[in-house]
């Protein structure tokens, strides 16, 4: 089994993490991981996206810490680096995946009455 | 008093939050307003920044969503929006000013024990 490089858990930088979660797709990727199980190949993920562009999102998401990779095979799993985000920066990861979720969901009450707030 | 274009509470977008964020100096700029009074003047900020650089910086701020800005004179004030951010993504905008605070200092058990984890 061989893993993709990555930063170690003392060396995740804000900046890199922050950046790499302020894109849409790969929020996605980072929300499907934190909902499913530990390892998921790369195939599983439905994006909008080619599967060049989905493979630097990927990247860059390695590459900032928020998630780990690895060969199986010639599939490459993919998981969620959730212990070292949260002990680093404690609830942020959890903070922009809600945020991510109340971005894409109406006010609650205008799901209950049918009006625009 | 002329306030300089925002975008409304409804229209903020996570991307451009997060992507803000992900900058030293603008969370320096955010953590000040969030510490400090209301209204700030630029000039009141000691960033490691040209004037260009920081006029830049305070531009993406407002147009994230994040303050909100209006001349007195020739000053211009800035200001943090956080009820706005909090309506919009409640919690994110703490979590990432606690995470920043989290990065620059070391932890807690190398502090007590003067060694590094």
């Amino acid at each position: 089994m061989r893993a993709l490089p990555q930063p170690d858990r003392a060396d995740l930088q804000l900046d890199a993490v922050l950046s790499a979660l302020s894109d849409p797709v790969r929020r996605q990727i980072v929300n499907q991981l934190a909902d499913g199980p530990g390892d998921q190949a790369c195939s599983t993920f439905q994006l909008s996206v080619s599967k060049s562009t989905s493979t630097h999102h990927f990247r860059v998401l390695r590459e900032a810490g928020l998630i780990k990779q690895h060969y199986r095979g010639t599939a490459i799993l993919s998981s969620l680096r959730a212990a070292d985000m949260e002990a680093r920066f404690p609830g942020l990861l959890q903070a922009v995946l809600q945020a991510a979720r109340h971005e894409s969901s109406p006010p609650i009450a205008a799901r209950e009455t049918g009006t625009v707030a």
